[in-house]
């Protein structure tokens, strides 16, 4: 599987500005986005190397910042992904950052602003970063069932760069890039997306990420019709509701109407 | 007791593919439809091994990666179920994914997308899944009182095959495999079953199970009378309001208006 | 204080059955009703010991499972009463099942399948259940408060007795057994218990156990009044309204009009 | 300060005729009615120790059956209280039952019944209750935010025991006997405190208990003058809004019209 | 700074007979009237030590009581501050008691009835009180969002003494004394305290205490002018919102129409 | 990056009034209107060091007090950075001390009186503040969605220093200062902010802090053009629903008439 960053816009120009006056950014849009891959596709680009953290509910400081360890006796310190970015230089990224605990997200605090230093309680030591540390960060402000937000008073000490997907003609490029399926069977599930992510369907249920495609077109790949492939791939995920999945096939024959068509799936 | 995997449609060409393309799969449909068993059947015929977790509001973390076990003053790692699975390339069978914490539910982003790996805090070792390794998860979204979700994020990263009940043919055959039951016992019992899984008393309670059919089959073997297997395997698990039971026993004359001639249970 | 068991109705002969096909069971019935006696009576019947563990809130998976001690710096593994009664095929009760955490629940699943085995995650061991070896659970399904209920997909997986009050007749023989009181001072017990067990007073108070007849009655044999006797071990416990209590009051009057006329407490 | 009870009706016969049986006692009643005094009573006419247990929220299971503690290395067990009285034949006194936590309370379960028997999970050891041991709870069902309540599968094993303040000549004795008051003195508290517990007032503040009346005595008895003996001992401790404040100066002026005139406080 | 108690009325009478009668005392009124003050003045007056406890809702029974701690693998008790307190005979304070949590104010019940004793769990130790020891505790029942109460059974078993702020001319000597600043300005910062503190302005805000007027008197000594002086150390702690704070600084002009006339702050 | 502070008022004579009589301050206003950066001006002034602590929900006693750690078997005391500051004579600022736990922020009240005093509970050591230590808390009791509120008890310890943004012209000159920006493009980044503070937008937004400017004028000196550095440093940050974030394009334009006519981003 092959990750081809597609340019949305004018984000590259914003991120690598960021990089260079070393202020964090942080990214917002909604779920399968690309967020994830724009992050990869920008350390590759600025040759920083890049490491994830999904945040949840209970990470705690110690996950990010590090703990002591206990082998047959002796006591080690081990860095958390965060105190590794900052002492390599790396791009550390918080996916889902709204996520986290409270107190985890205080400690951002030091980290974001001019200090750029993270105060390692249990070593009494100041980590400060080294030069090409940035942070990076992620959350979707619209999801549906989004309750949590972030402090402004953490929300501001971030440049923020708003995603979307990618126009039609650029996903679709995406799904023939990543999977060889056909350009034509391509289109025809970015054009079902499109339709899937309107302003009136997006109230019923959440819209089908890229992400979505990519599995539907490697079902494709793999042989499975085109009725199974949007059903299991694109449709199931969204709906638990036999209304909706009922209104969502409607929405599936007004996008395809041809789709009992068979259509060569690989290039 | 043998588990004869009965198939309902074309659920096994979409996981075959999903494992064929390394995607992971989560199967969608009510208690009791024959999920668990669909993903040993798929194991058999994959030739790999499986794993099974049986998730709840207090798995966690560690309890799918791994832990540090002290053993007389020596520490011992020890690999979590899902850890071993990737390391050996099996299934792991997440059931009722859906009720694991939100932090066990994190940590699958990673695995779940092309980059299939695990990040082990702990020993701050990144597991790469061996091939064959392929995970799969479960839950009921229509459940009545199914007050959680999983997000959409999580959600979309899953080819998502939807189950339901067997056909009454087939699940007769079933009934006849797994417990010996005579096939007009156990013909009689998914009559009862169709009865119970109508809409309409699915409003008021949940709807039998094939494995609550199993149990009536067993006790009709072991000589118990249809009534009472009725009534202690299939009924009684599924009211405790009287109103209710009184009207589920209406139900059952209805479907089974010679109830009071005796049948031969076994074949 | 004897412990006789009073047989019911079939129960016997479905919880036979069930054992003999390796079936668990669940018994619901109301508080006091006899569930953990009838255990006990068909433990003995089929020469199994029997493990008895009352759930509650805090109940973990550890507590059932078995944990690492550590004594003077070795450690030691406990099995505790679930993976005891497997190994040992005994009975394993859990008296009020509803209540224990849903973690707990969880393990039940592999247990009360086909499979009955339980994986001891801390040992990496899986445990199988040696022949003999029956769980049994019970809960209250109709009491007042019962805001707690099963999931289908583990209440759909036992073999469900439903138990009530044992018929007068055989209650008042019951209490003549167990505490040795006159069968004159039995039958008026056991009259008073079946006025509150009516419908209209469930709706206000909880119904009068079994074993709220068998204090009174040891109370009878220890020389205290009847009128004390019933108040202190059958009406307080109901009740503490000052109106609920006047109106039990006016019951027992109705129940046993002359219940000043001393009688004789002991055979 | 000298503790003597003072008899209210019938309870020592119940409470012998439990003793005497096995059986567990239960006391009701409101704060400071002389419940815990009672239970000293009979245990020293008994000739038993007694082990008190003030019960809160968060008593653990550890905190009655004991707990393993480490000294230098070794590991040695604690009896707890609940182990200990068993153990030693003691009565076990659990005040205010109701407010510890479930998991304490369904360890009670084996030791109220026939069983009598604790297990020591920790231990796996299975303590049998020696002769005199008997277990005593209390708890006030009807205080002013009363919240929890016992459920009836526990409170149906005690015999209970309700009861009420004592009638004022035997609480005016019981002052006198205590703290060594004047008679007109103790007699003029006990009238104020029956004026206060009245139903209509018991609507709006918790009646003074015993308790209040014997503090108010002893500071007369160190020669704080009456007025300020009841604002201080009694009064204060009820209200604390101003309007309710006034509502009872105006009862006290009632219940004691003359009390400006000086009164001797001693005897 | 001197901190001289100012006498309100016949509150060390009261506390007096109480210590004398070995009897515990409760102090209720509102934030900063003085409470803690008169522990410490009757402490010196008592000729016994005082150790004072911040209470919180996290306090739990080992920070009362007292914890082993271990040292290089050995294992020391160390007493808490009440225990110590008991065995040192000294006055035990536990400020704003409400605040603790319940299992720590179970723990107070044998400490405050005539048994004077606590049972240390941890070390199976009964600690009698020391002659001397005497339990005080204070909390603030009128307090804006005051939601907790202490249960009835705890309230009545202290004698309690209601305490006000001081008279006008009291609270001027004591702003003079502490803070050496001039009688003139002392009497204007109690004048506006005293409108502050009326039932209207109640509504709205908290009252200001002694202790923002002594703060307010050190920095009109320091040489801040009042304005600020006031500004900062009376209105800002009291109000957050726009509306409020206007309101408060007309009523500053009002209580203190001359107040843009300078006055001498020292004497 | 240079951090310049610009004085606001009086607020510097006032903190050097309560440091020269040791009373500890509290500074309130909302997110970003410099109070890190006044602390850490005045520490420099006063010649104190100064210690950040972020305070959030999980902050324990532990983290500010300090905490035994374990090393290869020997047990080490490490000072947290409260008692750090205390013994050093440093000044110690606790950010957004609203957020901490009720347990933490009891252990303030010794701190913050005459006594300046920090008992260490598990050291058994009552450390007293040198010279020169002072303590200054910060929060932000106007913040939208600010429930916690600090306890009166405490709030009236603090002289409180409430602080707004900078008038527009030192903000002007501080974004120049601090970021090397243009004058004429900071004074537009002000007028922006200006017009996003007011009490109208407020209502519906946060209000977009100091620090933001920063972010934007950086973003103008690393080349990205003003629209872009406005959306994603001034205006992202602060809404995340689409039809609000309309309405601030729209009061850009009316604040920033001329909007697309390039201007000179750096001096």
């Amino acid at each position: 599987m092959i990750e081809t960053y597609v340019v949305q816009g004018r984000e590259m120009d914003v991120f690598s500005a960021a990089f260079e006056r070393t202020l964090p950014v942080m990214l917002t849009g909604p779920t399968g986005c690309g967020k994830t891959t724009f992050v990869q596709e920008m350390a590759d680009r600025l040759g920083r190397p890049c490491v994830t953290v999904s945040c949840h509910d209970d990470l705690t400081t110690a996950d990010l910042v590090g703990r002591f360890l206990v082998f047959g006796g002796d006591v080690e310190w081990h860095d958390g992904p965060l105190t590794g970015a900052m002492r390599d230089g790396a791009i550390c990224y918080l996916d889902e950052v709204v996520e986290a605990r409270r107190d985890t997200l205080a400690l951002l605090h030091s980290v974001t602003d001019q200090r750029r230093t993270l105060f390692v309680d249990r070593r009494r030591e100041t980590v400060e970063a080294a030069e090409g540390f940035m942070l990076v960060a992620s959350y979707n402000p619209r999801g549906r069932g989004a309750f949590k937000e972030l402090r402004p008073s953490l929300r501001q000490r971030f440049v923020t760069i708003p995603m979307e997907y990618l126009p039609p003609e650029r996903e679709t490029e995406l799904l023939v890039a990543r999977t060889t399926v056909g350009p034509a069977s391509a289109e025809r599930l970015v054009r079902l997306a499109t339709a899937l992510r309107s302003e009136a369907v997006e109230a019923v249920v959440d819209p089908p990420s890229t992400r979505s495609l990519v599995l539907a077109a490697e079902l494709l790949v793999a042989g499975v019709d085109e009725r199974d492939a949007i059903e299991t791939a694109i449709l199931s995920p969204l709906a638990s509701d036999r209304g909706v999945e009922d209104a969502l096939r409607d929405l599936v024959r007004a996008a395809l109407p041809d789709d009992a068509v068979p259509v060569s799936n690989t290039g």
